[in-house]
């Protein structure tokens, strides 16, 4: 069944005039209708978010100065017009006390990843949503691309076998100066223990690839050793980080994340191979999906092909050839979401999203491996 | 300024349940809240018209059995409850009636390509859109990509010289074989001379190679020799043609655009080459342009880089390494017939897109196409 | 049965200092100890033929002044000292009067395409060839690549089904500016029509696409519509070809060979479609292979693997994934030849060469094209 | 000045039949040649030494039924007549004996890697070079490839800036399955390590990786910390090995070799990231070097421009667009060592190829990874 036309009402914290991500949530809730913004607190400072409000023609009485402004102000309404969902995506040291607050009052929440700062944030997050029911996810988003589903279904349904060795990496090269001095916002914050959090470029990035592996292999890891390096002259915060990873099955990994990798954009990829075969996904060209088996020639899958599976296919919107790329990715959560919400089990679309507890993975990684890299990296147990 | 959130009241005429292209003017209004759906006459037979609005929850009372109604109805409103602009994505026969209607009631258009079905009709509609100076569009989508417009940019201020050689591509290979027997409602109308006009392949995405290559190099056709070939037996168009061009300015230009290429999908590619330097894009892979000059290495830039041209940066929404695809471009052209619409030249968006001349010129070119192929091909000349 | 250490004795015509062609002909024939080089005369005139010879290590008595020298001097000597085979790579001009001279003599020839600069010659070479039954083998050195070889094996075996459409391109850049005029010896003699014959890039490049398309399809031209164009102000042959081709099959064709595509090197590649599925090959990236089929993911088949044909495992030397290249390919012809020679079939390698039939052909080829494009562009038939 | 038609008298230990390297070497030496095989102890067994010199056409009388044999008898004969060279290219136990005698009798040797099987015999040998002053290559063969050569001269001319991250992969499939057990020679050995030495893919192709980021970067390791899997049960060495590395500049490092990657044949693949810039470049696509800068586009270098530095154009042979590959890199390091061996700097070639103390850094990794890999990895000084 088809969404247009129908959407939930959504608020937005975080997400106005200089950020990048919050225009990006938007489209994808827009894209395919599953959310329609109706109220915000687009910024930390009262004058901003008016401003950033305006901008994108949101309604004044619901642009509002403040979060606790916003959550007071949508709690006053009827609920036939108050807010369903409140979609967060401040920096990262806000996640905690505006998710807490509004999975309190019983909104559903969408939120950026890492989902928490601390360890005890993220395990008390979770708790706190088991415990009020709610749709809770934390934007993965790379994991909505339908060649990654295929990824998924492909090592799940064992067609290369067990998982022996995996390399996930996320290269970046826009910090490989000191951007942060400049003013530049996104660098600032990413780069403020204050604010991003005990990772930086783990954090930021790392968190992707630690989602993106796990979700299309399955694997637990069972210890890791981390070298986190500031290459840049007095950045407080990691900006590279190569991982040694084993996993409780006994399969090996190889994670690297870095953003000092000059001339590189958004090149996260995803190496797996099994007993008997292999594959191979770029960010970057996310439309094909390279694959290898023990007895026949490499094969390369494209988007939209009528023998993918039906996970890979019902996250499709336009036919084969015609590329899709990062904005449908993220309209995938925002659908699933907006499905899971309504509890509607009757399309095909699977109700497939990254929840709380995978948050509270992304929060134990980063912490470990930041415990890995004190000192003289060595082997820290991810153990449950 | 940002466009979310003001959008203009569009209806639209075709693209109902089973169409493909439908949809996809609709998520290309929606991306950027150009323009809200909210009246369509959705399909050819009533009754399928209204299960087609039902799908989208268009509202029952502006979900019109036929273009005649909704024409009818969407008058007798008040002007600022009327739609303002009309998307027509029905099979190519319905383009010529539909928008004539429109344009002398005085709507703005949006056309899908070919523009119409004939020489005649399309000088007619062009002196008509001119009389009432109404906003048109004809969708030739692919020159919405960020990296066409940066190709057009490059060709434009002579960085590789007067252009000597052009080549472009469209293949396909969906009707290799006679899919128009089972039924698909894709392939029967597309190979049915009463409904697609003169042209198959050649007017299906011949047309779009033809205006792709004009885009970004402003060339003229002299004169051109085509040899087009019905390859699946029993089919009444051409599925493939092959077409040899003369450039007024001297340059030589080789067209393919074939539907029975197995194994492609849309492969639309452009290689141009001048005096001193190339480039080369595809469309399966968007975000990238690759360049040759003659005294240095190949370079390749990236959709989002900050070194591009303004008009290939203010078509971009996201940063550089998170990939934008069709629908994107797709929407650039909502954006700037909006733009248009609205007069609005406040933003740094240039107002650029495919109009009615655009389209008269495709539709002199697959006359032309036509007209050469028949019996022995010949040259047949452009000249206006 | 290995060639290591058995070779026959050859001798060469042309090849001296600052050509470009003799060297890769000596090496070719090294690799495998197919042939050593005894006896030479390698330019023409007589103080650059003896140079030319010290610089390679040219035993001083059999380093010829004059090709016309080296027959009567080989002739001179015992049939077992005596060369056995003569490499000609001179410029076009001297095809003709040497391998004719060597072949009445009785000789084995290799010879450089195209073979000859008329269609008189060609006939009559083919004529000799045919009565002194030697060896003649004409160095369209593109077929010995083992993918091609596969390309071939597919196409023949039904595998991709009857053939419809062959793209077939050869790009240079390197003729863009008038290169001729600074002394640059390549460029000199293939610019000339005295020395290049009637063809410029559609006789140095086209012919070798020509070759290339017929050696993996089989198929036969009916007619051809060719436009070739001079595009450096100055130049006596065309730099610039565009050919419309009708195969006899019904199968339809389009060549492309230009040498001022600023940036491109060598790029020849050659794609085919046939009923049921397709292939792509670039000669830049060789050991690879791509292949569509109407129901399967694409395959990209990799030089050496265990799965790939007969014909193109015995033309590979060393294991998959360590590239062979442009010299592997053109030491398989002269494999090929010495195999010939020698009437030796106990190996697995198969004596598959271009022999004299092929360069006749391509001297129809190159012929019908110029004559197709003297004044305006028409059909010219290839019968026989 | 041309080598061809000079070549130096070389012998040979191993490369029988069935074996594999061998006749790359022999390739290596007759491409340019640059030396002549004239005698060859090429097997372990006197029959398979006999038979294997019949197939080669080898001279009987020099075709010795044992590498001991070989040194006696060459030593007996006049030294006008005696070998100059010996290629060792036996299974890895053997290098250390083998090159050991025939540096004692004063004969220069090319020796392929690891150069021995302990840290012992690698520093006597070295000692032992060194007091004979003869030539001495290991043959680390990808080091000889042109693009490599460009790596290296960019990043020595410090286009990239100091060196902060490097990615140095090697992947192959072939041993994702227990071969060994099916007889396969090269397997065999290769996974016993009485023959193969401590280290599996590690020492295989892992001394590769490390010797080509050593070659291109010029960085020391200061420490490195070994993650060594056999996945294969029943397999006596590692078939896969993660490497995290710490310079001594700083900069740090990941490797990771592997026999167990489905799919993938050569896979190695550089990359290096400094201050301003980096670089990318693979084995099975060796004509091209794709660079990254701070300040422009990405930019990809193709084998014989005429903007690359020296170094990489004097190994060059064909011109750019004809592909150059394995055997022409292998054969690069065969001209460099006749060169050296005559003293002969007369022409443009550098004189540059692997030597002993190549030989013994490769061991000296070797043994710190396995040392590394003890128990739980943990981190191995790397300190001289």
């Amino acid at each position: 069944m088809s969404h247009e036309g129908n959407p939930l009402r959504m608020g937005m914290v975080g997400g106005g005039q200089d950020a990048f991500i919050g225009a990006v949530h938007r489209s994808a809730a827009r894209l395919d209708d599953s959310m329609r913004l109706v109220a915000g607190a687009l910024s930390s400072t009262p004058e901003r978010s008016v401003r950033s409000g305006e901008a994108i023609h949101l309604s004044p009485d619901r642009t509002y100065p403040s979060w606790e402004a916003m959550l007071e102000g949508e709690l006053a309404l009827p609920s036939d017009q108050r807010i369903e969902v409140v979609s967060i995506v401040t920096p990262n040291h806000m996640h905690y006390p505006v998710a807490r607050a509004f999975v309190e009052a019983g909104f559903h929440v969408i939120l950026d990843k890492p989902m928490v700062n601390t360890l005890q944030e993220a395990q008390e997050l979770a708790a706190l949503v088991d415990k009020k029911g709610v749709i809770f996810c934390v934007t993965y988003n790379y994991s909505g691309y339908p060649m990654i589903k295929q990824a998924r279904h492909m090592v799940g349904t064992g067609q290369i076998g067990a998982v022996r060795k995996v390399i996930v990496e996320y290269h970046q090269g826009w910090l490989a100066t000191r951007l942060e001095e400049t003013g530049q916002k996104q660098a600032d914050w990413r780069t403020d223990p204050t604010k991003a959090g005990s990772g930086g470029a783990i954090g930021d990035i790392g968190s992707h690839a630690e989602h993106l592996a796990r979700y299309v292999t399955g694997l637990k890891m069972e210890e890791i050793c981390a070298d986190l390096t500031r290459f840049v002259p007095g950045r407080a915060l990691d900006d590279d980080a190569s991982v040694l990873i084993r996993y409780t099955s006994g399969a090996r990994g190889m994670l690297s994340a870095s953003q000092i990798c000059v001339g590189q954009q958004n090149n996260l990829r995803l190496r797996v191979w099994g007993e008997t075969g292999g594959l191979e996904w770029q960010q970057e060209d996310p439309n094909q999906l390279r694959t290898w088996s023990s007895d026949g020639p490499e094969q390369v899958y494209y988007r939209g092909e009528s023998m993918l599976s039906a996970e890979s296919l019902e996250a499709t919107r336009i036919p084969m050839g015609h590329p899709e790329a990062y904005l449908e990715a993220f309209a995938n959560l925002y659908r699933a979401v907006a499905l899971a919400i309504r509890n509607d089990h009757s399309g095909d679309q699977a109700i497939d999203y990254p929840d709380v507890n995978d948050g509270l993975m992304g929060v134990q990684f980063i912490n470990a491996v930041v415990q890995s890299s004190e000192g003289k990296p060595h082997w820290v147990s991810l153990g449950r």
